[in-house]
């Protein structure tokens, strides 16, 4: 065994993100690599490997059980896999509940770039008359909006409510079928679907005489590692559960 | 009289488009203002001002009668009033024929900028992909899309129809109410209300790998005067009707 | 005297912000002005008009005296004019402390938009490898960069440092002289001078695969009075001295 | 051999964009890949496999060699190889002149978005007071500004000198060493390095009251291929030398 204090074991090393996490961790200089787990691995695996924290990136079906291993076991777990329910997330609490010294991480979107985005958004919102968003994906998308524009607009919707501010202005009488876009608590979100892009977020905001802008572009599943680097660095600082990676943060928001 | 080749009267000089063309002649080096005409004016008065040219923005009810006026008595006219129907174009056809030393620009739209970003993402518009429009306007507008985003999204989508390409590719299947936007001529068009702004649009084009964006921003209302000024300096040398300014500018396209 | 409770005295009233000041503070439904004074105007009408508060936008030789006679008289101070040294403030803070019940705001920047592009600029600036500054302004500005630019690059470069990031990567051997615009505390800041444009900036973060833009425009000095009455709004509920707008904002940062 | 009438021979398919030109010559219906040739392979291997087209992606030294092999033998030629100086451009003109059947075209640049983009900025800088450049590439470039940064800025300057243009208008007095970027042909061009980017390039136009922005992004060696096959497509209908891939573009510029 090495010297560094994070070993790390991959779960889901066989998918996409997984076999990026699997590279990230290795060029990191104070992790190890210590297990990479394909679906038919035995969790046991993860023990005789000697790991110190899991990364999840397993499916909905297997996270579960895999994280309750974690914690029994005083591993710290990062999870980026989906699929956790307000259940789920409840009896993860009593496990934890139970094993004090462990720490789980459980975010649904890696990017620190679209977390802080997302967060100065919300901030600003309240200081603004208008307020939109444009969302950008690559055509393969099957839905619109993305759901990180739909939580975008849900919290920026929020901020704007609790300060009491007006709904946008807008004065428009004749519209043509859908070209204001559609409205999500109150902000109207426009999804726009183009060759050659992969994920993109642009927050609008207005008051008189002028206008602040909050872009974020994801061109590449590489723009996650460094959340799941900040992530294993941290969650063994945090016992207890943490949900989002804007927990780990320094934004004093 | 000065020896000014270009003496221009303004008609509608009372309004604010007509305020900003007065402002504009004066500033030319190479014109003299020599009369600036309110609604109740009589229009033998341009005749006794030496006016060479006349700049009609008034309104629809009162062009068709000042322009005609013009080239009956071989002013040259440029016109930014709107109302010219395909009646009232086809007749001033028929009286420039009998004169045809007069030189008539009608144009929907003078700013320069704007002009040339609809000529690009015509021309554009066969070479991708993907194929989507952004307008952004103040929130007083009470239309959407914007004329200028509704002739744009017509343009491409003849240019696209003549080069045989195929549809913008989108998988969407689930979507809220208006999320993709309006669908004018096969090219998804979105209308952003944002106090601040004034007009702005932007044409996104995508291939794989790569975007092209072309957008105009519109600041204020001085952005029309080049073209104006561009309109008086060319009408003199086109003899017959021109519709659009487009057709003075050296676009090749 | 009305009932009114923030009964506004604009001081510099003749100059362009103040102008916007008197406009802003007379469409404030919660406001009242009680006066608006030129250069040559008594400090004595102050008190006469009953003003509550009083907002300073003369210049450098004069904002001193204003805010004390003020501070002396029990009235909260906003202050947009430029010239408070250090000497300057440490006089106004030892005269805070003999008045405690009195409020100054001295802003450099009443753009809350601006404000904010900051502060979340500061904050984001340690998570990503890159870095730059693009601002853009008016041809008729005779300074490059932007005081805001230089301001913004020196918050974000003392947080990278703070931080330990290291500095942005750059494998640039063969420039142009100029091409990789200036250096601001390890930040390169670019100026872009542009007829059309008012004042703008964008502060580009990137790391591998993902790109995170902060951009502000402001297009109107009518963008300074919502921070202007937000100071006036909030001086009152805040002894001694604030030096910055983002003092008032709930930023947590 | 199959019926295809666009028959091509990929040289230099070892290398990164030799092997994105194999897969899109694969993946188009109207053509078949005959042969991918690496280095070492011999020229006449081309013959022995039908070749009716060959994409020359090699180094500059064996450029010339395959191009002038290809016209002796009346297969048409589609080059993206650099190293193509006025003294090889003239000798490859005079065999052309003896080979009137053979078509070649020597394009610096694929992308069909960025032709089109340096098209239009050339066409659009003599109608704007100001203009300037800035271009963004990833951190591992070696040369500051990019060559197509330089290209268009003297295709620009040209043009602006062309109709008279006055230089852009810039009242600076005092800056710090590189804030107002580097000057090519009277345009200020910048040049941004970030991590995460890949080449993108704006060029900036403003008049009063308006600005034109046209924006180029190439997110990957992908957005070259159109631009390749539209090539092969096109040069066998155009005997003799073509220099870049705008003389195959319908930009009537």
């Amino acid at each position: 065994m090495s010297n560094a204090e994070i070993r790390v074991a991959v779960l889901g090393a066989g998918g996409r993100m997984g076999g990026e996490a699997v590279k990230a961790v290795e060029n990191a200089p104070d992790m190890e690599l210590v297990a990479a787990h394909g679906r038919a691995d035995e969790r046991s695996a993860i023990l005789s490997a000697g790991a110190t924290h899991i990364v999840d990136l397993t499916v909905p079906e297997s996270t579960e059980a895999n994280v309750r291993f974690a914690v029994e076991h005083g591993i710290h777990a990062v999870v980026g896999t989906t699929g956790w329910d307000a259940e789920r997330l409840q009896r993860l609490e009593q496990l934890l509940a139970e094993h004090p010294e462990s720490g789980v991480l459980i975010a649904p979107n890696f990017a620190l770039g679209s977390v802080l985005a997302t967060a100065f958004a919300a901030k600003a919102a309240q200081y603004f008359e208008s307020a939109e968003i444009i969302e950008l994906h690559h055509p393969q998308k099957v839905d619109a909006p993305s759901g990180t524009a739909v939580r975008t607009a849900q919290l920026m919707g929020q901020a704007r409510e609790a300060a009491d501010v007006a709904a946008s202005p807008d004065a428009t009488e004749t519209a043509l079928d859908g070209a204001r876009g559609a409205e999500v608590a109150g902000i109207h979100v426009h999804s726009v679907r183009l060759r050659g892009l992969v994920a993109h977020q642009e927050v609008l905001l207005g008051s008189p005489g002028e206008q602040l802008t909050i872009r974020h572009d994801s061109f590449d599943r590489a723009s996650f590692m460094p959340g799941v680097l900040l992530g294993l660095r941290t969650v063994g600082t945090r016992p207890g559960l943490t949900h989002g990676l804007d927990g780990y943060l320094d934004l004093g928001l």
